[in-house]
């Protein structure tokens, strides 16, 4: 039998690139023999020679073999020109014919040549256009081409992050970068947290720890620069964050805030300067979030002038309380003052752990927590106290103290309004917290985008291989946290500025304010770090990439300082009661003055125009995104109110319908943290004068709007406010935006200035 | 001035709870002060004295003591009845006046008295019914009296998921419930490399390792017992179980499905004996997904008869390969067949790596990869082949083979069908994986819903503290994520029963199902841990309680074995060709089948009774639950499919229009799967003859389907499927039933029947 490449073959070859690509492809089934069989039958340009020919060519039994496979594609590929942009697999069958017909093809024929063999592409389900390519040296597509671009001055943008605090950043960054700060295995645990601890002597020498007191007591007055701090450090390893947390924070603004001046002349300057490492001893393992129902007790004796702390049971015994197991001498603890035997509530006492040499003093028994899902630089301990007595003069007495008749004392009556007072001073570190926590968000993101840009995976056929953030659902994945990062970032320096300027009136709204942000921003950071990590595939599961270490340090995050469920139950609270003035009180007596006093207010009105407007300019307009936001943040106050309300008239009791409606609350509160994000966002967009850093953030303001509105849109579109075909061209603007700003994506993070001793990542760092 | 409390005193006293509640609230803002002063002048019932008493408690600068307060609170509770239920202040106000007054009030007046005191308490804001317990001993509410009850036979329902497998799980369980199996810290990486190696030939001398191996080889030839055993090892360290399946899973299998008797013969016995320790070396860095592309060599040497194995350059080495660092005496190794030249594409190897001292062979160079997130327990590396020379018998020929003259020989002719056929044979790897997976998602669950059932938090005011797992947001955490894994259980035996009794013509739906299944358990894996540790608070970050290793060890599970985002593609392309016989072809050339020959099937009807139908028989209708599940699997497949068509139509290339679609193919191959387990899992409640099992069994079924359907409600209603109204009763369905299988929330994971010494934390295990 003849060839069919042979000059004896007849039509034949006009049907060879679909035969090769049938059996390269291994697509052969009967279905498809069928169909090609029928079809050599059918057409009446083949006569009986090429007919046999291809039969021959279209049997299970008898495939091509791989030699003649080659000569075929070797064939093809010759008579093709190389810069002819193919259509299907027929237009190659034509030209092939055409070369080897002695005379020219009539046009006619040829059209009908070329639509049966269209036809049979598509009845065999082939796509020519892509088919092509198995001919073809290369195959340049948009996908491929696509990379990053630098569209704006890095630098500027990094300053505008960065504020009035960049020289202080840079002075930090430029530490962390020393030889001295290199990261160390945390596996071994005791190395580890000696490493943890000389890096906290490092930075207290510096005067960092220190920075946030007065000047009187070796500070430098300035909370901005500690929040700062706390933030920058956090580009690097996330133990002594929590550990400098601890010691300064923690142990050094409790007796800031809940001391007077005694304790501060005594005390601040060694805490400040790391001589005397301590404890911040609130929690109990019975009692984390309800910190109200500690059961510590510190007993009064007017004889001996002395308190007596003690622990009742194992499950009052202070758990999880950072430098106990190893540094910390001394401890705030947080016990119910007794007073001949009248609880009088909750106040703060210093306590002494250790001896100089370390080890535990009389009747205090402290244990390791053991190992821990990250943070293993922290000695978390137990502490249990058996009638440790200390001197009356450690009470911290700011706020509740025992007079020389033995009387208690408060300028605060109320138990619940001084316990909540105390609480409030130590708001500052919920603004911390998530500060860390957008940091490592930020390294996180800059490795796996890095890494991105750089990996690439699979290709069109016959072309390279593609970056895998070229890939949209790479960019889903990736971009949408990039923009609410950005976001974040701008609303914790609003909540910052806010909390270093508060007046007493405000306290209620930025207590609110940091709970939110502080539960918004960890999930964030959780949900943003397990998505880099996959993002990284097998690279991102090695410990050298860090991955590992920014998760399952940050993981705690969503859980200490306040659990998140809870916070956000508390914003909404304070949402429900503008009038309330202390914001952790869980009583419910009057968190519903919102329903009796609020009217509903006209909310943006359902006008169907806008309701169904997917034009461009209304999807990228600030003023829509902000008033749906403002629009489903006050309608799940409302409808939250409402519900609570007509439960207890229903009969029931409040306790039960606060519980019935708890996951309404938490929409409550998360839509208001949202709202403030974007207002904060936006207007940061707005006040930027570079041209091109605007360009660019407006994106990312988009993006972010948009992002959430995505998220959001069942509860839109159950509302009426807006209709199916708006949601669906959210979601292509949604696309289109990360497909836009993924060019921008590498110099974005580069942005963030984390510099490379800090990063570490292998894969995010170039060799 | 005369005390309130004192006889003298008038009607005052009614307002005595009032003045309490908010004094103890610390709520006095100037708002309600005036309110409540206002209120004062304004009552006729008062007299001048009443008046001046209390305007003078009413003043921010003499707030009343702590123990006037004390003394009201305990004259108010001397006063009223603990058994009468209160529904305000004012009713209490009213009983005091009354006992107070020497004579009876008038029923008019006592009306007026109260409405007057009603009408304070909600300009205050107060809800009384909640304040009243500030005066009561207890506090009865439905939240915290609900709890735990037993309403089915545990043991039966474990023998239900266990199956015809269940002697063999007793057996696994009781042998790891032996102390040679406690736990080890993963810290030291050494002696927990070798702890695992000694548990895994524990396991292989019970025959657990070959046991699917032909009878001939040592095994039992039961691949059904292969998955038990694999899924049973995961209650206990999943390092072991990895390794368990790198040595006798992938290392074994590879060379019982792609080599040929010689092989069999002479290694499978010491394989499933572990006396020979190998890898799988497929991936390499710069190639883990698109496995087509690795760049490793195997040249053929006519005149030796010989392969030469060479690593080209660094980023082409073997990595990730379990086994490697340490253990591993030979590899079966994947690499390009290069014969006189030519590229015959992917074949697999056996190549000797190390010594039987342990020591590398010539040419043979390994790395350790070091720490990872997890899976510390197995000796992952990086191996590099420098021209390492191997028999030709060596090669494994099943699929591809030199002949005698040194030319190759395939039964499939086409490289692509081959590559694809020989990744077919391991797809039970994406079997055990989530099996194993969904195994680390019940000991997560057992062990958070045994502490949210025990730990108490908050309670109402006056009442004890209440269950967590009684919080409705506890419940929405954890339930529906129980409710899934029963769901995932039932539908992973369905797959691996239709992967036992499989057709050739059935391999590429299985393939899909596997793919899918993979991809769906393991993301449901991940997310289900991150809850239990969030929902376990700080004591689910302590290592002791696992949720560490479970969350770590696992978190690779969504890369290997085929990236999930990869997988879903495949799914999603495997559902676009019907037709289409290979699984894992990304050419694009024949997906598009499924557009030119599927017409628009007739879906379910947008009828609007039942697009707005709330009714509790129908929102709890299996029809309704599987009919919608359909119907988004068939038309975000039918829509796909469209849209790829119309975009490539229009000009695109066919590859940049896959990729602008991936997002969607994604949610294709999603919505696929979840119809299959919602299928499954409902049919096997239908099968289920246990009233009270499949009474359970049913309210988890209703919840896996009304959970989604309300995941997914934005689509849902997008497409006018379902109207606002019907999803917000499906939102109020969900709760209910998260509320009422809480009751059955312990037992449900009792049933999982996990070994105390397995599950090991503290916190889940009674004392």
């Amino acid at each position: 039998m003849q060839n069919i490449l042979s000059d004896q073959s007849g039509n034949a070859i006009a049907l060879l690139p679909t035969l090769y690509v049938v059996w390269s492809d291994a697509v052969l089934s009967s279905r498809e023999l069928k169909t090609f069989q029928d079809f050599i039958r059918r057409v009446s340009w083949l006569d009986e020679n090429d007919r046999q020919m291809l039969q021959a060519k279209l049997s299970y039994n008898a495939p091509p073999t791989r030699e003649e496979m080659e000569q075929w594609r070797l064939a093809i590929k010759k008579n093709i020109n190389e810069d002819t942009e193919y259509n299907s697999l027929a237009s190659i069958g034509v030209d092939l014919a055409q070369n080897r017909s002695p005379k020219d093809i009539p046009e006619n024929d040829q059209i009908k040549f070329k639509n049966d063999l269209l036809t049979l592409e598509e009845d065999l389900g082939i796509i020519g256009k892509s088919a092509i390519y198995l001919f073809k040296s290369k195959h340049p597509t948009v996908t491929t081409a696509y990379s990053t671009e630098e569209a704006f001055d890095i630098p500027k943008l990094t300053s505008m992050l960065d504020g009035n605090q960049q020289p202080l950043i840079k002075e930090i960054k430029k530490l962390l970068s020393d030889p001295t700060f290199a990261y160390v295995d945390p596996a071994d645990i005791t190395a580890y947290r000696n490493q943890v601890l000389d890096w906290c002597k490092i930075l207290a020498d510096k005067g960092y720890g220190a920075v946030g007191y007065p000047k009187a007591y070796g500070g430098s007055g300035d909370m901005e620069a500690y929040f700062t701090v706390m933030e920058t450090l956090s580009y690097h390893d996330l133990s002594m964050v929590i550990k400098f947390g601890v010691q300064f924070g923690l142990w050094g603004m409790s007796i800031l805030s809940l001391g007077t001046e005694k304790h501060h002349q005594k005390y601040l300057k060694d805490v400040g300067s790391l001589k005397l490492p301590g404890c911040f001893a609130m929690t109990e393992t019975n009692h984390g979030s309800n910190v109200k129902g500690i059961e510590t007790t510190a007993t009064y004796d007017q004889n001996h002038r002395t308190f007596t702390i003690h622990t009742p049971h194992l499950d009052a015994r202070k758990e999880y309380i950072g430098n106990a197991a190893l540094h910390g001498r001394m401890a705030t603890v947080f016990a119910k003052l007794i007073i001949n035997g009248q609880d009088h509530g909750v106040s703060a006492f210093i306590v002494p752990l250790r001896d100089e040499s370390g080890s535990p003093l009389t009747g205090i028994h402290i244990e390791d927590c053991g190992r821990k899902m990250g943070l293993n630089g922290v000695d978390n301990g137990l502490i249990a106290f058996d009638q440790v007595v200390i001197p009356q003069e450690n009470m911290l007495d700011r706020f509740s103290r025992v007079n020389e008749n033995g009387e208690f004392e408060s300028p605060i009556a109320s138990d619940n309004k001084r316990f909540f007072t105390m609480l409030g001073t130590l708001v500052g570190g919920r603004i911390g917290i998530p500060r860390s926590a957008l940091a490592a968000s930020k390294s996180g993101l800059t490795i796996a985008i890095r890494y991105g840009d750089q990996r690439r995976q699979f290709g069109p056929e016959g072309g390279t291989e593609v970056p895998i953030l070229n890939y949209r659902m790479h960019q889903r994945r990736l971009i949408p946290l990039l923009a609410k990062t950005y976001a974040c970032h701008f609303a914790l320096q609003y909540v910052t500025e806010r909390f270093l300027n508060r007046t007493e009136e405000e306290m209620l709204e930025i207590e609110a304010l940091a709970a939110g942000m502080k539960s918004y921003v960890t999930w964030h950071t959780t949900a943003t770090l397990q998505e880099c990590r996959e993002a990284c595939g097998g690279k991102g599961y090695l410990s050298e990439n860090r991955m590992d270490a920014l998760k399952n340090d940050t993981d705690v995050y969503t859980t200490f300082e306040g659990d998140n469920t809870v916070l956000f139950q508390l914003v909404a609270k304070s949402r429900l009661s503008a009038y309330k003035e202390q914001f952790e009180n869980m009583n419910l007596f009057t968190i519903i003055n919102y329903v009796a006093l609020r009217t509903k207010t006209s909310l943006t009105e359902k006008n169907p125009l806008i309701v169904r407007n997917v034009d461009e300019k209304h999807l990228l307009d600030p003023d829509f995104h902000l008033s749906a936001f403002e629009y489903r943040e006050n309608d799940v106050l409302d409808s939250a109110a409402k519900r609570i309300k007509r439960l207890i008239d229903e009969g029931m009791d409040p306790f039960d319908a606060m519980n019935v409606c708890q996951h309404h609350l938490i929409t409550v509160g998360e839509a208001y943290i949202e709202r403030i994000i974007l207002q904060r966002f936006s207007e940061r967009v707005n006040r930027t004068e570079d041209k091109d850093i605007r360009k660019v953030l407006t994106k990312l303001c988009n993006l972010f709007a948009l992002y959430q509105l995505e998220t959001h849109k069942g509860w839109y579109l159950e509302q009426g406010y807006m209709d199916g075909v708006k949601t669906k061209a959210i979601r292509k603007m949604v696309n289109q935006l990360c497909w836009e700003i993924r060019k921008d994506a590498v110099p974005l993070v580069d942005a963030f200035d984390i510099p490379d001793p800090c990063l570490a990542a292998p894969i995010a760092i170039p060799s």
